[in-house]
Parts: structure tokens; C-alpha cells; sequence
């Protein structure tokens, strides 16, 4: 089984605040922000598992700071954690005011993208191998989200199944 | 203070799947889906608050079943719960092949927003009233789910302070 | 052979005016509210017919008010009539504030769409099964709108031949 | 009262047919095809009256034939009338298949636009002086077209009236 | 060998400036210049060429006057000189606000496309007839710009090569 | 005067190919290429002169391989030089086949932007402080380029005035 860091798939992608972007009020939907963040966090994944990636959950996010019109949106993603045919990656996004150099955390997100076969099905990856301590706690971070995710969507799956929902 | 229905505000939204918004695989991404889900539970929520509102919470979204190319997503939104200054909007996304009619049930979110008063501040919006059984049970929901946010939130909150994090 | 009614395929689309559908003067373009109107009335009769489906007609459109950034487009279609391989959708598109809650009917659209197989030639539809008043007295009215179009037609091809146009 | 001729605001555009204009059967939807006239249109009428202009009215476009991706769509608008604050605009529009060199033609448009003032009325514009016997037949359509434009609307006017409707 | 004119392939684009063109400044971006232009000479190219042609160079362009909101971008491409599997387009494009009629020289580009056969290889195209005195000025400056683009390029892999760049 | 090296302003961006991107054979146009390393230097002119920037010139550039759909755009820019009211920035563009991880160089760019005053004139800029041998050879080389560049300019300039060019 092959393993791989963290660094040897972390992906940094910069955007600027557009008109095409922004709501009535000068300032990026949340809709586009997780846009962006799933396209990063997909690069991560396909970088780290070598294969086509299909965004499988997107954890909670709080959007604690605006990107305004004309600043710049940095985006940092790496992979915390390789299962069996998936992995989670976290995202962590820090808008960016160009003309007083000020930077403000907007929010963080954590993404579970599954790894695909020629036949569209799930497929083993590439474990992990976290370089260092920074790397470890997030490891063991992942895992207790895992598991906290696999909870809430059992109870999904359940409460979709008694409303007889495909 | 002026009450409202859910039904005073609900949205219906239909959107065919073109080849601008898949991946190579043929498919819509997450972050697509999600933007959509931003604008449908942002409109909501704007016609509820009769306000500028904007998104400070998207709760973790698993994503059930694909959404092909050609195919058409449906997303229906409606406001769960109004709290103070914010409103919490559930939404469910149905993926439908128009050729076979087959529907799926690909995903299901619960975004907050904040209404903004004319100098951007939060300022409060009108009260939720509940009209049926199905209405009072997700009022109830949107509660436990808030005090799992907020807590979720002061975390966060606490962890960027440790880290020195705008 | 098959019948269904309007409701079985009756489309609700919801837009918010961002600043990519506006021009310089802050209201959409009459030409993107017909593109969201064509994307309505395509899947509305993607779904009567079962089959992929394609513009042949877009009846004349008066714009009575305009749409402005921030706005709300509410678009409506439904299946008018359906004829051997081709059936006629009627749009109808209310603009919304959604601050003041104010709605104003914009434009009302009629357009033909002609159903495929695979080979890309016409192909027989399901019927239109009426279930009202309402839906008889749009049956009858789009039959006297098919016979103003086809004429209009016959007289635009007669014209192109005349100058030799392909 | 100034004067202009056809000639003096004629507009060729030519656009590339690519994935993001196209459906899922590979041609491009009868509604971007209606995007781009109006915009070709606007851009005619804006040279004309040296004013803003909006889209007060598109006429019945039939689509004759498609447009493939990777095709080319060559589109012509000229002023066909002027009239106190308004004109009218035809359009062509031709597909072009760039390796074999063949040109469909695929439809044909007339579009009315108002000028606007600075307030956003309706203003009076500069006359069209039809410079030959090709712009002199265009313009006696127009009128004739005008008139058929007018009681059509008087009759939607009519009918929204009688349902109330804003 | 066939032989064609620049007249043959020339190319007409027009284009209004949105919100989605423009930076937080309100006039266009000079890469959204080049894409406008690198389209129009990529469809001026293929119509000479008959043939799926790739960007190969875009040389120096500088940017004289900006293309603001709500103005017009004239972009005019014709075929300079073609060599045996590549030919240069030149492109000129004029800003102009339609409420003045004033217009600007923008900028002036030439770029370099490659035609490909069915396997993606480049393949020989049509020979160039220039037809009067500015036809062949341009050939023959455009024979001049491919020496130094040739040696320029020849430049650049050695030292790509010396860095042991793919 | 202030001083910031190249470090301090360099922007990594990362762009997935979608449909959007791609031309009618699955690969990048040179123009969106063009675009997105005008975006990815302006935001690093941005940050080094505190100043909006707008793009003055591009400096020829050579495509040496394709970008494919599904594939990552690695797109690296910082500051060469900086002198009284400009700054030269060098961009350099890496294709890269997320499966099989082979990278390839695609282009190479250098763009100059000016800085403008809240009246939208040229205003002074930081100085660029190099680093160290590499920071050193790039500031020399542009200050070369940038004496080919005024010439040129001349040269155009010249030609444009002999022709009654604005």
C-alpha cells in the first residue's frame, strides 16, 4: 500500500471578488464561498487519491467574516485523513483586504470525497502518512468527525427510509 | 411584532443541468449544488425577513445520489424556525431524470441567515408561525440544531482566539 | 397512446438578479429573462414528452416592467397543448422586491418545443389531458396561436426561398 | 431633428458555439441564441439614440436550424424604424459550420427598444433616414409590424387588466 | 494548393461590457480583452484554415486606453500570412461609448494558431492570396514578427531545457 | 520610501479545467489561460503596491502544451521589478494530469501593471527589495524587458499617430 503526506497534495488557490460573485450588497454569497471551497478541497483529494473524487459530505460551516468586491479570497486545503475509499479534507479560507494588506479568518470547512473506479464505483486510495504533529492532531481529529458523521447519516438514511424517500 | 407562515415565504427553484456546471465525470459538483442551495434558502429568508440577508451557517450536507448531465434539480426551501435577528431554512434537493422520471433524493441542508439593517448591523425580523404538525415539528428540530450550532460556534470561536486567528 | 395533465409537468423557477444578469442600468436584459424563460419552458416540456426536446418557436414577449439587481424572478410554466410531435408552453414571469414584497407581472411568453428520438428526427408526444376550465380555455387559445404561427411561418420560408436563403 | 442612417449603428457579432452555451444534445438552447440577439440589438439601438436603451418587446423568432459546439453564430442587426422614443430593430442570425463552410440560416428577429433620459423616461430620438429602396421596404414593414405590435399589446394589457394583474 | 484571401476569413465581433467583465474599478480586464480576442482570431483562423486550430503564441499586447461599463468592444481579426501548418491573425480592438459615439484604439494583437488533423497533429492549410498593397504589407510584417517569435521561442526551451522544465 | 520583496506579494492560484474552459476539442483556449494569469498578476501587482492596478501590457507568450478537461492549472506569479509608478510580474504556468501526477510547462508570461490614485492617475509604488541571487537575475532581466517594451510602445505609438489612431 502506497502512502502519501499531507504536503504532497496541499492546494493554495487565490481568487479575486468579481461583480460576478457578489449579492446586492457588495459582498460573496456563502453559496459561492463552498463553490470555491469544493473545487480546492476536490483538487486535494484527486491529487491525493490519483483518481476521479466525488464530494460525498460537507461538514458545517460558519461564515464569520464578508469578502468584499475587489478583495481577495485565500484558499488552503490538505488532506487530514485517508480511509478505505475516501478521505476528508480541510479547507480553511482568509479574506484578504489588498490595499491594507488586513486579513480576516472567513470560515474553515471539513469535505469527505470518495474515490472512483472506471465503473463509477468506490475504490481503494493511498493511505496516509502525517509528516508531524500538526499532521497527527489533525489525523485523530478526522477520525472522531468521521464518526460523527457516519452517525448523523444513519440517522438520515433511517428517517429518509420511513419517509419511503428514494 | 408581525408573524409569518412558512408558506409566506417558501421558494421553489428548478435548474437544468448544463455543461457548465459539471465535473469531467459528468456530473454537478457539491459546491454547485451547495451555491444553488445558497440562493433558494437565501431568497427565503429574504422574503421573510423583508431584508438584505446574508449566510452565517451552512450544517453539514451529505450528498446521496449524483445529478447528471441533462437531468433537472428541484430545491425547495422554507423557513424552519425565526429566531431574534436570524432564521434558519431547511432545504431539500430532488434530482429528476426527465426522460425516465425518476427522482432521487439527493441531499438535504439547513442554512442560517442574518437580516442587516441599512448600516449592515443585525436587526430583528419577523416571528414564525407554525401552521400545522409537520410546521411545529421542524420549528423544534430548527431549536436543537441551533444550540448544536452555537455551541459548534463558540469552539470555533475559541480554538481562532488560541491560534491568534482574526 | 399516453395522456397526462398540465400539473404533471408544470415548472416553478426562481431567479435572484445578480450583477451578472444586469446591464449598466441595474435591470436584467430582456434577452436573459427569455433564456431563463427557455430553460422553464424546456423542462416543463422535457417532462410532458419524455424526450429530449428543442426550441422551434418563442412567440412574441411584451416587457412590461423591468427586473431589477436584487430582485426576484418568479417564472411559471406549463404544457398549453401538445400536438403530434411538438407541444406549446405557456411562461408567464412576475418580478418580485423582495424587501417590499411588491410583485410585478413582466412578460408572459408562449413557446413551441419539438421532442426528439434518438436519431434526432420528431417523434409522437404524449397528449394533453385538460383537467379544468382553465386548462380548456389555454388548449383552445394555443390551437389558435399554432395556426397564426404556422402561417407566420409558411410566409417567413416562401421569403427565405425567394432570396435564396438556406 | 437629427437624422441617421441604418448603416450608422449596424452591429456584427460573432460568437463561438462552446460547452456552456450548449444543452445536453450538443446544440445551443433557443433561449441564448435570444440572449445574444438582444444584446447585438441593444447594442444597435444604444448607437442610434445615444441613449440607454431597454427592451420594450421581442417579435416571434422561429428557429429554422440548429447550431452545433464548435459552430459559429454570425448575427446581424440593424435599425429597421424609428419612431418618437422607441425603434425597431431586425436581426439575423446565421450558423456557420467553420471546417466545411456551410451557413445555415437559422432565424430572423425584430426587436423594440426605448430610450431612455437621465430619470429613466422614455426620450425622443434622432429620425432614420433610409438611404435606399432595401432600407426603404424595411422600414414600411416596420410600421405595418408596429401596429400588429400595438393591438397585441392593448390586448395583453386588456386581459391583465381584467385579472387584476399588476 | 488553395489559396485564399484575408477578406475570405475576416472576422467582426462585438461585445458590451457587464458587470461580469469588469474589475472592482469598472472597466474590463486586460485578460478578458485577450480572451475576447483570442476567440475572435481563433474563429478567423479556423474559417481559414477549415480545420480545428490551438493558440500557439499571443504576442506582446499593450493596453492604451481602458473599455468601460456599459461601452463597446469593436474587435476586428483578418489573417495576416499563412505558413505551412500555422498562420498569424492580426486583431485591432475599439472601444467606443455609445452615448457619445467616441471611440479609442484599445489595443492591437497578433497571435499564431496551429491547425490540427483528426489525430491532433498539425496539418498544412490553405496559402494566403493577399489581394492589394495592405493585404501584403501585412504578410510581409507578419513574415518579419515570425523570425523573432521563432527565435524567441528557440530561447525559451534552451531555457527550459538547462532547468529541466517538461 | 518603502521596500517589500517578492516573497511578500507572490500568489499561487489553482484553477480546475471545467466544460466551461474548454474549447470543442476538450482543451483550455489560450485567451481563458490569458485571463486567469491576468488575474493571478494583478492580485500579486495588487498586493505589492497597495494600490488598485491596472494592466498596462502582456508580453508575448508561447502555448508549449495543451491543457486538458478534468485536468489542474498550477499558476504561479510574483513581483521582477518595481519602478516608479509600474511593476513588472512574472507568471508562470504548470499543467498537470491530477491522475498520473505528470506536470508539464505550459507558458510562461510577463505583464506590466500600473498603480492609480483615488482620480484614477499613475501614483508611486514600494520599491522591490530581491531577496536573493534568483529575486536579482529576475529584477535585471526585467529591467531589459522592460526598455524592449517602451520601444516597442514608441514604435506603436508612432504608427498609430501616423494613422490618425486615437
Amino acid at each position: 500500500m502506497k502512502f502519501k503526506t499531507p504536503a504532497d497534495s496541499a492546494v493554495v488557490m487565490t481568487e479575486m471578488v468579481l461583480p460576478q460573485h457578489t449579492n446586492s450588497m457588495g459582498t460573496v454569497f456563502g453559496g459561492t464561498v463552498v463553490a470555491w471551497v469544493d473545487i480546492a478541497a476536490g483538487i486535494c483529494a484527486g491529487r491525493h487519491c490519483e483518481r476521479p473524487v466525488v464530494t460525498a459530505c460537507i461538514d458545517t460551516m460558519h461564515f464569520f467574516n464578508p469578502i468584499k468586491l475587489g478583495w481577495i479570497a485565500n484558499i488552503y486545503a490538505s488532506v487530514n485523513h485517508a480511509f478505505h475509499t475516501s478521505c476528508e479534507v480541510g479547507v480553511k479560507i482568509i479574506a484578504e483586504n489588498p490595499i491594507s494588506g488586513e486579513k480576516f479568518h472567513t470560515s474553515t470547512g471539513y469535505l469527505t470525497f470518495v474515490a472512483l473506479d472506471s465503473l463509477g464505483k468506490p475504490c481503494s486510495i493511498p493511505g496516509l502518512d502525517p509528516k508531524n504533529k500538526v499532521d497527527q492532531g489533525r489525523a485523530e481529529a478526522a477520525v472522531m468527525r468521521r464518526e460523527a458523521r457516519l452517525a448523523f447519516k444513519a440517522k438520515l438514511e433511517k428517517e429518509m427510509k420511513a419517509k419511503g424517500d428514494a
